[in-house]
């Protein structure tokens, strides 16, 4: 692994651990014992190893629209593959509005990938309608549902932080039965 | 108003428009024009402000257990009251889980508090069943509900956000269609 990638992985444990404004540049090289020197020859701020960290994230959890779920059953994978990506990063998760509104450009650059991921969402919904797996009476309920899926994903673990509750690999699965909740209803039984 | 709390209602501004982090003792006492020693005077740190924000907030949304809705007009009533109190507080909402991860005895005092109005939405959910305005079939779904209004109320306007949407004392009542959404499939329809 090249330094760069090195400084990368200790900012991300560091941010997951405390926040990103107690793990400050300095902390970064002093936990690689490096010089804080060495960290700015390779990044000139803490928002630019965010904004990179963010990149990442994107990239683990991109998928191209033609491997997007069609069943319920791939959607179910597929929802376990971004639950790991989001606890992976966990740190960007927690601390998303404040470090919009700290790092403009990051927040430019989040939204206008979240929509794309909302519109692969809603795309998502209408396979499975065509597929005969769910009955979306009206527009009000398939909005409904792709919000339940990118709101729950985005905040259901500070949801859970919020009352208490351990947060781990396992417990931040807990948003797949939301999520399940929330589809129940529209699901069409298959006679056996 | 006292000094005292002139003080509360000038950090509160600052807050909201920028970030806790941004806004620090001396900002906010040079938008009163007061000095940082006379603000210190009243109060220790931002810490301390901002934990007396957020019983200001708990105070403006706590409802005794005798005046909670009995019917989904009441609980529509209720949410438009607590979607004020949101907004007038919003920068507490934006950087929650940050806010808990650098003072944890605000962080244990809203887990109390939280924990204990998750029960206030049950009792609710259960007051609307008995009331024969819902049909809840199962502890599954009873979940979902009180989750898919604590979740909202809380992180909605969050959700709007990381999609670009401009977030107004009007867009902050969105949360209300997104909360009948999420009833919709359990409301029982009268007779006429």
């Amino acid at each position: 692994m090249s330094r760069k990638e090195a400084i990368l992985n200790a900012a991300l444990e560091l941010f997951n651990e405390t926040n990103t404004q107690s793990a400050t540049t300095n902390h970064i090289a002093k936990s690689m014992g490096i010089s804080p020197g060495n960290l700015h020859y390779h990044y000139k701020n803490r928002e630019e190893i965010i904004r990179l960290l963010y990149k990442k994230l994107v990239d683990e959890m991109s998928l191209s629209v033609e491997e997007l779920p069609r069943t319920l059953a791939q959607l179910l994978e597929h929802e376990k593959t971004l639950i790991e990506v989001q606890w992976k990063y966990r740190f960007f998760f927690k601390e998303i509005l404040f470090l919009f509104s700290r790092d403009k450009e990051l927040e430019a650059l989040y939204i206008k990938d979240n929509i794309a991921h909302k519109e692969r969402i809603t795309q998502v919904m209408q396979n499975l309608e065509k597929g005969g797996e769910l009955m979306i009476p009206d527009s009000e309920t398939l909005a409904f549902l792709v919000d339940s899926v990118l709101l729950s994903w985005q905040f259901y673990n500070s949801h859970l932080h919020t009352l208490g509750e351990e947060i781990d690999t396992c417990s931040a699965h807990k948003v797949i039965e939301y999520t399940n909740a929330a589809m129940r209803p529209y699901i069409i039984k298959k006679e056996s």
